[in-house]
């Protein structure tokens, strides 16, 4: 970390901050230039508060030189984190699409989607159980209920499970869950976070909508930091000011997280781009950047879905999406 | 609501559509011109998924024409809200500042501050006892023991105290407090909104700093379709491109959201600004924006501060602006 | 096009609207709900100004139900455009890849980096000779003596070339030029776009960093409504508050804008993202979302490139590159 | 300039970097930390390419310390610039209201909107000739005819004029032009920026809606470079994801600008926010954040306006805010 000293701080000033420094144990190198001087810091930077240092009357900016990361960092993990999700494994070569409903709504539903998209593909089943919505006036899906039916399909079926918390006080409904969701509304609700760091399955965390990618593995290091370490990393498009999509999905996302991080990275093109006929070019275009694996919404009837029927495919529709995905990976596998 | 039908829509396709919406108890108008068929909606379409529509087939956009939110729009209720927070009026020409530490460190600090704020005209104190931070790494608050620390400084002082929540699990411990904050990260963390709903004490509401004033409506919607009017709006910058500042203080949410709601709209331009020598510029022209109130972080040793001491006034500072404040609070004023 | 009108205006008031809109041409359709009162527009609402009826007293707010633009628009040419850049056929199943270094330096380099890239398959050559640079003490570009240096380079190696211009004033110096690019910063220079709308040339218009598929629709009008209908669209990265990369890719501009134009819609990976560690993937990205075309960086020597070294790929890097776009087209191909 | 080098970077690698540094003309300082190398540059660094450096294979991230720019830059010119504008002075203390309609439209509209604003106190009138529009089909001004007009009220009046140039090419008919303008849109338009440097008038530069405060001032510097030192900066909003506003309005550009540079600041208000209802409350918090003067656009009938009428205020509106203004000023006057 580097303080940047401003024009006209005087001598005592500095030793005093100098201390500051030395105080909380790390050492310090003094450069002074002819317009600028500078103090280095070396040592474990990482509980020192940017935003305080930069507060301080002497200080003209300050800069980190080291990511703040470090259980997620791949600096200090090099090796592809593989999570297993109830068998399946996500990550270090290994791709799965994840597929299902936006919301569960009844029995039949979750079921015949569920035995449609594993003929096609899918490794794990999506549904939303209790559902974040901007409106309190919207549908919150069908909550503990919800759980049951897709314990039922999963029972059926025999695919892992992946639905979404909203509260930690529901976490005995997880129970039987094969991997627990944060939506990116939460992925700052560390409260929540910190529970899940204490759950022992592999939890799929969102990017929030408005969150720079250090942000997104700051959340994900305050899930293992509590010793959790099976962390999916999951972009799922980020807000600009394009009217025409839902969000704007983030592809540099996957080059750049897995250069960064050692989780696995997945992309969830359907919130992102909200318009089902774009869901197939996002989805190849996500593949063709080396995700480790999709979040497909797939529903048997969207007209009458009880949410996002905008953005889900057809069990036709997905059939059609897995037979490219294919193709893509063999196009892009390195020989 | 107005639906837009894409071009080539079949006679039948908009028929189908129509009875659809007909079946959800809306009347429709269909309209055709050249280029476009339009079908207006009339009736209550708070409760119709736009996402959903803006997927169908033949529908090429969506338009909402009544706001969605209802219980804090002034439409319905003209007169502006006022709240009692402690035996403090706020909101409908009763101007407050709230003024204290981001966060509470010790019995001596928060009584120090308690006081000089309210000698200087603070109205209640602020300090915060369970800090989102962005950082696991990074001080996490005094958590309970903030929240008696603070207790105590009220029953010496007779403020009324303001500090935020996390966790709807935390309640209890917040039965003396007068306002309960939401901070900018739980926005949108509807679980907490609705838990929040069934108190019966004023919230303080920040808006997420990617949010837009309407969701900052929808959310304040969560918490009075609950049942608990008492909710002030708090605009505390927003996520822009600029990084010179923290944030970027976003003043057009007085006038905007004093005309589309009844609630009262205060401003805190420590987190909007971020650095303490541009606070006192901020604070000013929130006053001269017409806002209801000020929320602004005071520590008696910013150097020193366990957090956010970069956005903190020193004792003295904040006498001096709340002179200031006066003066524009006057010229301001309709005479 | 529709005014939804305020609750509380007069009659009078209605009407009076209604006639301002009769006495510019066009139709109009009361409708009177319970909360609202709507007046629907029909005929040529593309030259109504809808920020003046925003801010009419009695109008709350006004939604366009078509798109303001003509010529550009699918709807009114369903069939692709296909432009003809010196010879090579760009768009309706024509993709194509410019290549060559962000800016000219010398003979030697540009024709070594074209005989190059044009080995490995690229179709156009690019080079910088006017270059946009945010400090005005960064290298712009040897500007007329590039041109020449690049007129030499494509007559040495018979290959199209693509450069920017940033002042109508230089069009003599692009005589012989093939495509003519205007760069993202001059996306609304309208005086520049009107004039380029009176050259007989393909124009290749990059998207601006920060505007709306819809603004970069409006840009190319300008350019075909002075007769000019030879327009190639190029995203290249919009700005986001992602720090890791220098831009954000928006890959989905590929499906909408193919959607909303008929004309040919390329991607710029390398000013998109910026590290040319990255640019493979999101080459490879850009084309299984359906892009027409790249437009790639190269340079000899990335480490001494007088500008944007970062995201320049070497020659070897770019050959390797046209292997796997090859396989991908492939792979995506609807057989 | 601080270049941070990547783990497993070989000893030669660094010793290369180094001497390539060298040879540019800096001196070079190593630290050398466990996890981490840094090499820190010291001497003219305003012409060193981050985005070069950041994409050499060995470095991991460059920082800037000093800032890019010189003759804008206060560290090196303490003492605010006051600029006279056709014998008005702006800056250093001297406040000015500058006031006119968005388009010149008659002889009569324009004479009669500036004897009203030279009578409620406006300093300078504006008045645009030369529009630009997001659409080729909405008014784009009277153009050189519209000069004309605006010169004439100019010797009617005595009051100095400020109009946008969009063309260098026009600039002979601003002969007689106090003020000239550059809108938002041609920020970043290097070419005219570089010849309105070489022109013997000041020049009014407003901030693009995407820009930094940063950008801007690199702007200004272009024009600063040719040897014209007369820039007073404008904000008129950015662009965020609020629809209830056209822009936002950043006030923190008036502290922020006004440490970082010795320029004159104000603020437009009318473009920023686009409502005229809302201008009043805008236009008090930019007096109040200490802004050297204001852009204010005032109709004489705002409804037939022939652009940008939603954001005038009449010439009783702009009376009655000059009232306030005044008193405003009065208020945060240090005494």
């Amino acid at each position: 970390m580097i303080a940047v000293i401003k024009q006209g701080a005087s001598e005592k000033q500095v030793a005093s901050l100098m201390s500051w420094f030395q105080s909380r144990g790390l050492k310090t190198h003094l450069s002074e230039g002819e317009f600028q001087t500078i103090i280095g810091l070396i040592g474990d930077t990482s509980r020192i508060d940017v935003d305080l240092l930069q507060g301080l009357e002497i200080v003209e900016s300050v800069k980190r030189i080291s990511e703040p990361f470090k259980s997620a960092n791949r600096k200090f993990h090099p090796k592809d984190t593989v999570v297993d999700a109830g068998g399946i494994k996500i990550g270090g070569g290994n791709f799965q699409v994840i597929a299902g409903p936006c919301s569960i709504e009844s029995s039949e539903q979750i079921l015949n989607i569920a035995q449609n998209v594993k003929e096609s593909g899918a490794a794990l089943l999506r549904g939303g159980a209790f559902k974040p919505r901007t409106s309190p006036y919207a549908f919150q899906g069908l909550r503990a209920e919800g759980i049951e039916l897709l314990l039922e399909a999963k029972a059926k079926t025999g695919m892992p499970i992946v639905t979404e918390i909203m509260n930690a006080v529901h976490l005995p409904l997880f129970e039987h869950v094969d991997v627990i969701q944060v939506g990116a509304r939460n992925m700052q609700n560390f409260e929540l976070l910190k529970e899940l760091g204490q759950v022992k399955k592999p939890i799929l965390l969102k990017r929030g909508y408005a969150n720079t990618l250090q942000e997104l593995l700051m959340s994900a290091e305050y899930i293992m930091a509590e010793g959790n370490s099976d962390v999916i990393l999951c972009e799922r498009g980020i807000r600009t000011f394009e009217t025409y999509t839902r969000n704007t999905l983030d592809l540099s996302a996957v080059p750049v997280l897995r250069e960064l991080s050692h989780l696995p990275v997945i992309i969830d093109p359907s919130h992102a781009i909200g318009v089902s006929r774009f869901i197939k070019p996002m989805a190849l275009a996500a593949v063709a950047s080396g995700a480790d694996g999709l979040l497909i919404e797939v529903h048997n009837d969207p007209q009458n879905a009880a949410c996002d029927g905008a953005q889900s495919l057809t069990p036709d529709q997905f059939a059609e999406l897995c037979v490219k995905i294919k193709k893509v990976r063999e196009a892009v596998a390195e020989s």
